[in-house]
């Protein structure tokens, strides 16, 4: 069987059982493809908009990434059925949809591959899926042992999904002369100014072969008969028919007729995609193939398996600047491996969006920080050339000319401005280029320019502005991650969390305007910050939290009156960040969280769920209990809520609750959460105390702001390997349960080498560098020079 | 077994083959369901805009009518799973989802509901649907017979698709108190200014059982287990779980064990709809079945029986005016059953669209004409009042205030002024209710007034005005069924039909100008048409046919030097009636069509098919060959075509036409279009000479401006009784090889009894009247009389 590496996170199937959902996904700039254990897949490409290759059999709404995507017995696959020409005997793998329980079964999602290993019949399949760097395609590997004693005669089928293409144009066949299955459809359309948009589409959808196939089919329905896509009919014959679709629903299957020895393993390979005409495909076959039409046979030079080396290249790049060993492997596997690849697919993807969320976009370039600066350097100019002149920010950065803002983007938030200092903060820390405060941006609109400086400064004072006459911040129609459209539509309702959050950027803004040496605004901001607080006490505390808001008409919520919606995290975690909170609201709010939002997956948004239309609230009381920002664990909440307490020295509490957001390796949780351990996604369900059955399921979207707080959860607070104006601050939280743990922290071109170790004795943190261990004031590492290795030692208390 | 009567249409399986794709439809004012034989179901409802509530297993796209919508395993199905309790076998009715052959199968499409049969396993099985008149509810009655000789024990569960409802908020239980499995859902809105529109919406599913059920289950996914759809898991079980969804797909599946003796037979009876709240379910469930909380038994007021009996009253009021016996039996049955009942569903449903285009609702009314003149005096009404001051029709008709104009709505045609005075004289024909004319109708934006007399004028000189220097009729972005919005964008491209088509409407409102004593309009129409029919034959003519058009560059197109795309049917048919074509030209393009376009399935709306794009024409040479306008036989176009025969005494070719639109009885037509006679759909696929695999398919859509024409090419033409000013023409066009034929005309009040037969010694058209058999002149029957019946014989040469 397959070695599964620490790269991969695997799933064996040890009991007779069905699988759970467990799931892998790759992606380049251009693509990503979402593979679940059984073989279907979700696959999205960028045209420069979001559009599929394989489509569902009816015609799909065109929509935003959704969670807790269903399967259904047509959604697009990716298939080997296998046939025993001797007995008849068919199956599939990886196990759609024919669902014959192999002898073993392994999956495992790597960070460059995913492959599968199934062993059936005295055969064994493997199935590994790759990308390229740049082209829009599907590399698939598919290798057929036999593992009997005696030659077979068997048919192999590779079954691609392609689905309901255009009801104004599609059809499909096998061309020879590329060897591929080649199905064309027109983007429907009907106004003439629309022509040009759709005119250059990859309307084209290929299954590319590097051997010639025996047969092949491409109409869906004359492949299945009344057998169904579980037992197609077209497989009971001898050989498929080689027939075609005409405006018929086309389905990409080839026929391999083999007959492996005993121990034999044969190979094949195919590329998978979209294409704009025959020509590209042409070009796909002869650099991946090599593939001279006259020989029909792979070229010495094996592009394939350079663009897979490539690839593999590509995805290393994503690594992050700290390499863990801790008491916890698992932990030690997620942040070292899955937890930088994670937040590079956001920065180097945008989440295969043409207009993200401002907040996102933010966010997802202060992850690559971490990473790669300079993309980060390069956001932050783009976001603020889009700032609008009186400071506020726009609900989407517009990445390409004539993208649009869609979706929730067209709905007015009002917190987008705090993100600017916030996340900004982390790029200083990281690479100390405080000269880009001084770099001169246009404004929307390209009259007005300013300085770094005077946008962040119109930013933190447009939030500060936009306050009412109790100084609270107004909410209009939603504010971070809630869709609270009603709560102050008609201008007056209030956030909570939000004026709580301008209190706390500005104090983010003041720092960096002392380190900047403007320390009359650094005070000024400061005072701000502080009568904004004091306007939170005054309005806002419940007597154990935070209120979430106040509405249009006076009525506070997330409040204990409320029977449901009585707590929300958000106000809760930026509270302790803020300073609003003193040490006795402190430990109540924080007794009040662990009460009624934590759960086994993790910190609740709100409890109890809203199960009825709450109308000064609004779309969120309409959601489903316990899902998205209806009390799901929202992990990019709770894990701000984590960072807040490590910034409060919580330490226990934060690791405790980090370790619920990672999804873990045994069956049972794999089998409630329905995922591997090879992302965190953007919620688990919640309302755990109203819903058992169903909490802790994983929405299976990766695309989430969570990556980069949780990376900062681990610089900032339990390693404590900060970056400051002067240096590297080293000032680690481990819980009292570990007696040691060890990290590699990149930082400014150096390597930190650090030990951390719990020693009698000790009763503060003691910081040593170098080889003659040195102890360092203020565990700051001073005059940091790149290319240098520091050894670092730090003791603590037992 | 069932005996079909003369109002259905039924399929009986007499081989063990697979099914064809059979279909009927049902629908009231609110709702449609189109079923396939095989138990898949395509429902929609009017909220007011067109809504579903069983839903696919994905986020469907919100789109017009699909044609040649394709079937997969999830499809919407409405189902009866059958489960033998000592054996374990178990099957499902009609057919999907376990596809087991039955040992007779009969699916009855009729005129009120729609029935199988099934005999398996010695059971009969039979499934009935029918709708209310006014309620969105399907009404299912289940009968299980146990046909055997001795006691049975099994369970049947009645499975009811309800799919992915919302990703917003979704959920599922059994309501005990209701008896109903009552699914959840959240319309998802983003913007609070949509929220008015979400509010009120019915989003909830029910399935209401006049029985409680034994058990049920409403999550898809624990039904199924790893069976699938095609054998689900929880059948294996004894009894269903009795468990919810939440937040997962639901389905509604209810289980009832019983053990019928030896020839005994049970009935189940369903409602399944659409419902705000629990409330409406209560009443829905009060009225249908009387259903007492306390004894959960069906009261003696039948509900659901006498509203299976109303909504057959329902339909009966949709009858013509014109019931034939002819040596075609099929036609008779055809002609006196379906045709008007699709006549009907245009009539009251305008297509289940809150803007139909104003062509189609100018068309839908005209055949209203024959049915409820009423409604059709109201249509234009409405449609009058929504023409602009300057004389040109919007592309759509908003039938609910807050409506707007959608999809090919949006996209400039300049041609549905045409249809008023087409549309108008049929109106007329048959009421004589030229005071309408006299009626004052405001314009669009409501300043301007003008009588329908002013309207219609202000439309046809529109029409003439529309013209270029040539005389040529601009195209614009397209003109009827014709997406060639690449022909004219530019504002000088023209169309060649539409340029007829101006003469023709000029000639008909010139006749109607006449009748009305306009005698001096009359004779400018009449000229100004000649002077048109002149331009026409100047530019357009290609030696055997009419051009299709003049593109903005210049350049003709539908000509003879043209590789594709050569020659179009409208030109040709219009051309017959607007006097273009002189008697050379008449014969030379009545051949060509019958040469370039005539197929076994009718006539082609063009040929050779477009395979690649023309851009200086656009859309339609993108759509897949054969298919919807690309060739397709489509049947609206055809329909006028054949109509224009009979306007010029074309006779044999007329008919020979119309049977090959009228979709077979015989296995081999039933299974190539995939459709029995009970309805016509809008295009069977065409390109008969490029891909004759896929000709002749049904496009399986019912809505279409087809069916009053084919009315007219019966009463105008075939049975010749149109109405006239003076009273009934009577003037028979039989095809040659029918030596007699009766009819039933009613007509103004009077009833019609037309004998006609061939005589020897017969040499022109002869017609008798009355008991005395008085021989009339000019074939009118002058002098309705309402109430009146007349004996008409007709005498026609041999």
């Amino acid at each position: 069987m397959i070695r599964p590496t620490e790269d991969q996170q695997y799933y064996e199937l040890t009991s007779p059982t069905a699988l759970p959902k467990a799931s892998g996904f790759l992606w380049n700039e251009k693509m990503m493809i979402h593979m679940n254990c059984r073989g279907y897949a979700v696959a999205q490409f960028m045209q420069p908009e979001p559009a599929k290759y394989s489509h569902a059999p009816n015609l799909e709404a065109k929509t935003f990434m959704q969670p807790e995507q269903p399967y259904y017995a047509h959604h697009p696959g990716r298939f080997l059925f296998i046939k025993d020409e001797e007995s008849g005997y068919i199956f599939s793998a990886p196990y759609e949809p024919t669902r014959q329980l192999p002898d073993k079964y392994v999956f495992a999602a790597g960070k460059h591959d995913i492959v599968w290993t199934i062993e059936h019949w005295n055969l064994r399949i493997e199935m590994r899926l790759t990308l390229p760097r740049t082209d829009t395609a599907e590399l698939w590997s598919i290798k057929v042992k036999n593992t009997g004693g005696r030659k077979r005669k068997i048919s192999i089928y590779p079954y691609f999904s392609v689905g309901y293409m255009s009801w104004m144009n599609q059809s499909g066949e096998y061309v020879p002369g590329l060897g591929a299955i080649v199905c064309s459809s027109v983007t429907p359309y009907q106004k003439v100014q629309d022509y040009p948009k759709i005119r250059d589409l990859k309307d084209k959808t290929y299954l590319l072969a590097e051997k010639k196939p025996d047969a092949w089919e491409v109409s869906q329905e004359a492949f299945e008969g009344e057998g169904g896509i579980m037992r197609p009919s077209a497989l009971e014959n001898g050989m498929l028919s080689c027939g075609d679709a005409r405006y018929e629903m086309p389905a990409a299957v080839m026929q391999y007729r083999i007959q492996p020895e005993a121990g034999e393993e044969l190979e094949y390979r195919f590329v998978f995609g979209p294409a704009k005409d025959e020509a590209e495909i042409e070009d796909v076959r002869d650099r991946y193939f090599g593939w001279e039409q006259e020989s029909a046979s792979p070229s010495i030079e094996d592009g394939f398996a350079e663009a897979a080396r490539d690839y593999a290249d590509y995805v290393a790049e994503g690594r992050g600047c700290l390499t863990i060993h801790t008491p916890d492997k698992d932990l030690d596997n997620f942040v070292n491996q899955w937890l930088p690849r994670q937040m590079y697919y956001h920065g180097v993807t945008n989440r295969l969006s043409t207009d993200p969320q401002t907040r996102n976009y933010l966010q997802d370039h202060m992850g690559m920080s971490y990473i790669d600066p300079r993309s980060t350097r390069n956001a932050f100019l783009t976001a603020l050339s889009q700032q609008r002149p009186d400071g506020s920010m726009p609900d989407g950065i517009v990445l390409y000319e004539g993208a649009e803002l869609k979706y929730i983007n067209q709905v007015p938030h009002t917190d987008h401005c705090v993100w600017l200092p916030v996340c900004l903060s982390t790029y200083l820390d990281e690479t100390n280029d405080y000269d880009l405060l001084n770099e001169e941006v246009p404004y929307a609109g390209g009259e007005k320019t300013g300085t770094v400086f005077e946008h962040i400064d119109l930013a933190v004072k447009w939030l500060i502005g936009d306050r009412d006459d109790r100084g609270l911040n107004y909410i209009n129609q939603g504010d971070w991650c809630d869709p609270m459209n009603m709560v102050g539509y008609k201008g007056r309702g209030v956030s909570g969390w939000l004026t709580i959050a301008t209190a706390y950027s500005a104090i983010v803004w003041a720092n960096i305007c002392e380190h900047s040496g403007r320390t009359e605004e650094a005070e000024d901001y400061r005072q701000q910050a502080e009568e904004i607080n004091g306007a939170v006490n005054r309005h806002l505390w419940d007597g154990d939290w935070y209120a979430r808001g106040i509405t249009d008409d006076g009525v506070p919520f997330g409040i204990s009156a409320d029977e449901e919606g009585r707590i929300f995290i958000n106000p809760q975690g930026w509270s302790l960040l803020s300073g609003a909170a003193d040490a006795g609201k402190q430990s109540k709010l924080i007794r009040a969280v662990a009460e009624q939002l934590e759960s086994p997956y993790g910190v609740e948004k709100l409890a109890p769920s809203y199960t009825a239309m709450r109308e000064d609230v609004g779309r969120v009381t309409q959601k489903h209990p316990g899902s998205a920002e209806n009390g799901a664990v929202y992990n990019h909440a709770a894990a701000f809520y984590i960072y807040a307490l490590y910034a409060v020295g919580e330490k226990e509490n934060a690791y405790r609750l980090l370790r619920k957001m990672l999804p873990g390796k045994d069956e049972a949780d794999i089998r409630q959460r329905g995922q591997l351990p090879v992302f965190i996604p953007n919620y688990y369900r919640g309302a755990y105390r109203q819903f058992p059955r169903t909490a802790g399921r994983s929405s299976h979207l990766f695309n989430t702001g969570t990556v980069p707080w949780v990376y900062r959860c681990l610089i900032d607070g339990l390693f404590g390997v900060q970056g400051t104006p002067d240096g590297l601050r080293i000032a680690p939280q481990l819980p009292a349960e570990w007696n040691e743990a060890s990290a590699v922290r990149t930082f400014r071109g150096a390597e930190f080498r650090i030990r951390i170790k719990r020693e009698e004795g000790v009763s503060a943190t003691e910081v040593y560098v170098g080889g003659n261990g040195e102890q360092i004031e203020g565990g700051i590492v001073r005059n940091v020079q790149a290319g240098e290795t520091y050894e670092v030692t730090v003791k603590l208390p037992l």
